[in-house]
């Protein structure tokens, strides 16, 4: 998986928390081999589908960073994850993909978005199943970490 | 959601399992609206995107029935959910997914699907983020619950 079908997901990400929260999570050291998993309290799942590509994109938040992201987006700090908190994990995977998908189909790169799926538990992991590269790469913030990964079967 | 679309996923799931494993679930009482979340220690999930639909599918399993499926499977009854038993969730994914894919077709209904995940996690909940029609559906054997969820936007 080269930087140029990554890059829009990272940015992606890093545009809609700069917007809708004000927040500037720092990037960490991605990485394509699977040393490490992907984990956290709350995370959004997505599908991807195309004439070139398939795979699946997921990030993944820590409690209490959720939480302050939740207060930045609409004033209002909840004690721990809600229906509230799942709800904007969702919108928020549904966004950095949307932007992705735009970036990625200028370059030719077209696929479709299937549904969101938010998971939530304490400290859980995430594995995706895929023949091809995976991506993942960590956040730091003082509130928390995040991480999001992605993977792609098929690019030709 | 009709019949004819749900129905696929619960025989291709109930076929999967009495092949693979000799196993049967028996289902219990699907519900179409969300007052109950799908629940488990392991859970599979994957994105599916066509002409005419867009959605997921997630099945979700409490730790000792996933290790009871792998005995089944494999002859070797894990102590707890380890990668093996996530790969193995992973496949059971597809193959539903693949098996319910093939019924619709024959009738109509094209998707596509993208790479599963899997996530572990003690007691996470999985939660679907769809304007459309959710099917939760529940099934019990002697050594513990399954739900799946099915989850389509967008049915012509």
């Amino acid at each position: 998986m080269n930087a140029e079908f990554v890059n829009p997901f990272l940015q992606a990400l890093q545009n809609v928390l700069s917007m809708m929260a004000q927040m500037e999570l720092k990037p960490g050291k991605a990485q394509l081999k699977k040393d490490e998993y992907a984990r956290g309290d709350v995370s959004g799942i997505i599908g991807m589908v195309g004439p070139q590509i398939k795979g699946s994109f997921s990030i993944s938040f820590e409690e209490n960073l959720a939480c302050e992201i939740m207060n930045k987006m609409l004033g209002e700090l909840p004690d721990s994850i809600n229906e509230d908190v799942c709800d904007m994990v969702g919108e928020i995977t549904n966004m950095v993909t949307g932007g992705a998908k735009k970036t990625l189909g200028e370059k030719g790169y077209d696929f479709d978005m299937a549904t969101p799926i938010v998971v939530s538990g304490k400290d859980h992991t995430i594995s995706h199943k895929s023949e091809g590269s995976k991506l993942i790469m960590p956040f730091n913030h003082v509130a928390g970490k995040a991480y999001i990964e992605i993977c792609f079967d098929k690019i030709n």
